[in-house]
């Protein structure tokens, strides 16, 4: 997906603090664009600058507006961040439904954050046209707004790297081992284990051959661990403080 | 769902503010135990009371420990919060993802985050079983401790909203290792080897511990791997045809 990404509103917001934090929040994901409606304390807001280690200067372009009607003037798709579904006939989803709603769109977009006090007024909401909503505590339920804005930068970054950019499981660090490079690797441990007496009773050592090797395969090692724990039990087997020398060979 | 909710641990936090909102935002979504391995400032720690916004009181346990390998010793399954895969031999996912893999256990589990300076080391997320990164902007990567926090809190309670209950990754393959098992065979194992002089030139000891480490951490042993893995070692350190005798005792 390549839309384009939406523009964060906070509304009336209260403290520069939380100012800055959305705008590193929004960074951290890749949101550039951040608007904030009728600030209490104005704008610029020096408080706001600590907290957004940087996101000003590197990326985030912060625009205030008189309103919040002013602020989603030219918005062509907008959903409103709330904590309840406020019986208003919108449809409502979770971030990252409204991540997918907000790609489906040809439009500028943008997500709106009520303040810290009330959150969005209905007034506010009924601007929307779509509401969003987290999965909250019933009984604790107020997020910070800057940790409410991380919360959809992020869901709206996951969808991005889905395009192919994360990698998977396990993925790029070292060749894993061939079933080969296992079997030859408890063939000796278990030859070095044998000789130091360990199979004992002997009728058990089917057994604990297979309960070794189960725990060993269950660790999917790479050609390079099997040969570090060679290193390992050569070491061992040829008894301390030898190592060192036979190791030139 | 009703998968027992995970721990979340910080690795040797700075600022009393960060543990505070990460209460809160732990609270938000349901989770209700935290760690603190190691705080800069001690605990308790006045600066966090304001951040929290009432979740000490209202749900959120907090306990200190001393190290991180203290408050993940009894830790089943160990999820590394990083802002990059490491390149470490561990299974790396998203937020998501990594709620499906806490789900699917059986164990106690956690989820595990480094301090605002540093992050997680390398030394500690070689305990882990597996690595959670998000798709962060490369250029602007650094998140805030709590908002961290707050992305993985999110997709827990995002998850916990859906249906359908797991059953357990290795179920019945005997009970799992905790971190303080395995931790204890690491230095069993680590002291034999030195002894042993396996570990040369030995500025290369932590990277070749750590090695070892993340390659015995991803098998996911049972305690009974891990006492078959310490006699196997007590064997090849005893010395070849000594190991029946010593076995006696």
């Amino acid at each position: 997906m390549s839309a384009q990404a939406p523009v964060i509103i906070l509304a009336e917001p209260q403290l520069g603090e939380n100012i800055g934090s959305a705008a590193r929040a929004m960074l951290n994901f890749g949101l550039t664009e951040l608007r904030i409606a009728a600030p209490r304390d104005g704008w610029p807001n020096p408080a706001a600058e600590p907290l957004a280690a940087g996101a000003f200067d590197e990326g985030v372009e912060v625009t205030a507006f008189e309103s919040v009607e002013a602020a989603c003037a030219d918005i062509g798709y907008l959903v409103a961040a709330t904590a309840r579904p406020r019986g208003m006939e919108k449809p409502v989803t979770n971030a990252s439904g409204a991540v997918e709603w907000l790609q489906g769109q040809a439009r500028k977009t943008a997500v709106m954050f009520g303040n810290e006090a009330q959150g969005l007024s209905n007034n506010h909401v009924a601007l929307c046209d779509a509401i969003m909503t987290y999965p909250v505590n019933k009984d604790f339920a107020s997020l910070n707004l800057a940790q409410a804005v991380i919360v959809f930068a992020h869901a709206w970054g996951e969808m991005q790297g889905q395009a192919g950019r994360f990698e998977g499981a396990n993925a790029g660090v070292g060749e894993p081992a061939s079933r080969e490079d296992l079997i030859g690797m408890f063939e000796h441990f278990e030859y070095e284990l044998d000789r130091a007496g360990y199979f004992y009773p002997p009728d058990k050592t089917p057994l604990m051959s297979r309960n070794l090797r189960n725990a060993f395969v269950r660790g999917q090692w790479t050609t390079q661990e099997v040969r570090t724990f060679r290193g390992a039990i050569k070491a061992l087997a040829l008894g301390r403080g030898k190592a060192r020398i036979t190791r030139e060979d």
